[in-house]
């Protein structure tokens, strides 16, 4: 695993500056997401004080971590479905259309969390992932991201 | 207004180490929400690395202002439809069941951000607030939170 590049990873140098994903940002969370098979997986530890009360993460977290997972494996998706190598010409960059996250049960602090996506449509422009987000083998919340490619303005 | 005393520091201490609002979380974002009539405001400037990339706000960041901006309004919309002061017992404090953000243009950075919420619905242990996150005042994001009553197994 940890020979392998993340989707991140493959990410042009302007476009990893991301609080949640960017490899360039020292203050940031730097999430790295992997295939595993058909879904996308990444793993992350949160800090002892990213809580929402002692003992349990705090939602804004869990909606960062869902959300660029989601963007992330957006733009692995599309490169797989045109058959090409992540890093090659044209580069994908997602952002974020719509965000949906469905809290199940209180996220315990102090594991590791896994985010699992799966790639719900491809359609044009726009991906749809569904994720979950488990805790000692609990699924906690549940996600649905409507990635869309990022447009020119952002870039300017 | 900043003699007003916001609506998160009407939490009792047990309940105010939310990264995303609470007072004694050293190392969050110390969101403070009051009303504006019927409308409860927060006014949030974030710092110059919370960026999806050069110039604009990441999308978990918008998320997480939309999530305790909303839970604060449903606990002091609770209040307020008892006819009751903040701070009085028996306390409210909310929790996240579902967040949803549209993401409509790219939120530049660098500026305070204002989100306003209205109350939806209040309907037994739930409230559903939908808010909107400004910008140089444009609309940047529009959100939609069903919070619910912290349940005990949290406060153990």
């Amino acid at each position: 695993m940890t020979d392998q590049k993340s989707f991140q990873d493959y990410y042009p140098e302007v476009l990893s500056h991301c609080y949640g994903c960017g490899r360039a940002n020292e203050h940031g969370h730097r999430i790295k997401t992997f295939w595993e098979g058909e879904e996308s997986v990444t793993h992350f530890t949160p800090e002892p004080y990213h809580i929402a009360m002692p003992g349990f993460v705090y939602g804004g977290l869990i909606a960062s971590l869902i959300d660029c997972h989601s963007t992330g494996t957006a733009a692995a998706a599309m490169y797989r479905s045109e058959g090409r190598e992540m890093g090659t010409e044209p580069s994908y960059r997602f952002v974020t259309g719509s965000l949906h996250v469905n809290y199940l049960r209180p996220t315990p602090i102090g594991v590791p969390l896994e985010i699992r996506g799966e790639v719900k449509e491809i359609k044009g422009k726009k991906v749809v992932i569904t994720s979950s987000l488990s805790a000692n083998g609990e699924v906690c919340a549940t996600g649905e991201v409507v990635a869309v490619q990022m447009p020119d303005t952002m870039m300017s």
